[in-house]
């Protein structure tokens, strides 16, 4: 009884688990973090910078401010925007933008990975 | 005088590093994080839990949450405590409370050694 007790325990071990946040941090506070990232991303799928802003109910300011501050920490522009045209111009990632999406989910998920390895190795004492 | 450019930007990498949060999540939200770490450190560090709480400018009342978030949570107690005598009693990490605080900071200390090897790792044209 008591060892199915103590097996019970450790097959429940998925009661606990670490969790934790990233963001890359540069000369003046975050440079990249998760609104950051999926800013850029929204930008790529709708080619505005305000429609990007909009979908995640962010100001037009304040979407202005992350990229001017990525911006200046990547030393080189995020996102391109053309302006004038029929549609008012719109605005595309550059090369720095796709690789900063590209290298935060890269270590994203190796920061999962990691999670889940040190849930895994979770001694069943510490969660009950 | 370019090649020197490219070095000087890749010795200049420290200007960003991976960050991050952690925190062990249980049954109920958070089981495990800095905070109640510390609030067990302290209290092992004063006996006392008022005294404990009082250094971290925390009131009584939110300690005892904190204490008994991680005690449900644990399934047994984090701190004894001695009601009585002169001192008007006083307070005690168990072993459970011992083992939370040795497993925080054993996954902590290799959360920074991922965040190290991540920022060592990185491409020197993100960070500009």
């Amino acid at each position: 009884m008591k060892k199915n007790r103590h097996k019970k325990r450790h097959t429940e071990l998925n009661t606990c688990q670490w969790r934790g946040h990233l963001w890359l941090e540069g000369r003046s506070g975050t440079f990249l973090g998760y609104g950051r990232i999926v800013l850029l991303e929204r930008i790529r799928d709708y080619g505005s910078i305000s429609q990007a802003a909009k979908s995640m109910e962010m100001s037009y300011k304040h979407s202005w401010d992350l990229l001017d501050s990525m911006n200046r920490q990547a030393g080189r522009k995020m996102v391109e925007t053309a302006r004038g045209g029929r549609q008012g111009g719109g605005a595309t990632l550059t090369l720095a933008g796709e690789q900063a999406i590209e290298t935060f989910w890269r270590v994203h998920r190796q920061f999962q990975s990691f999670l889940d390895r040190m849930t895994e190795e979770l001694d069943g004492d510490v969660c009950g």
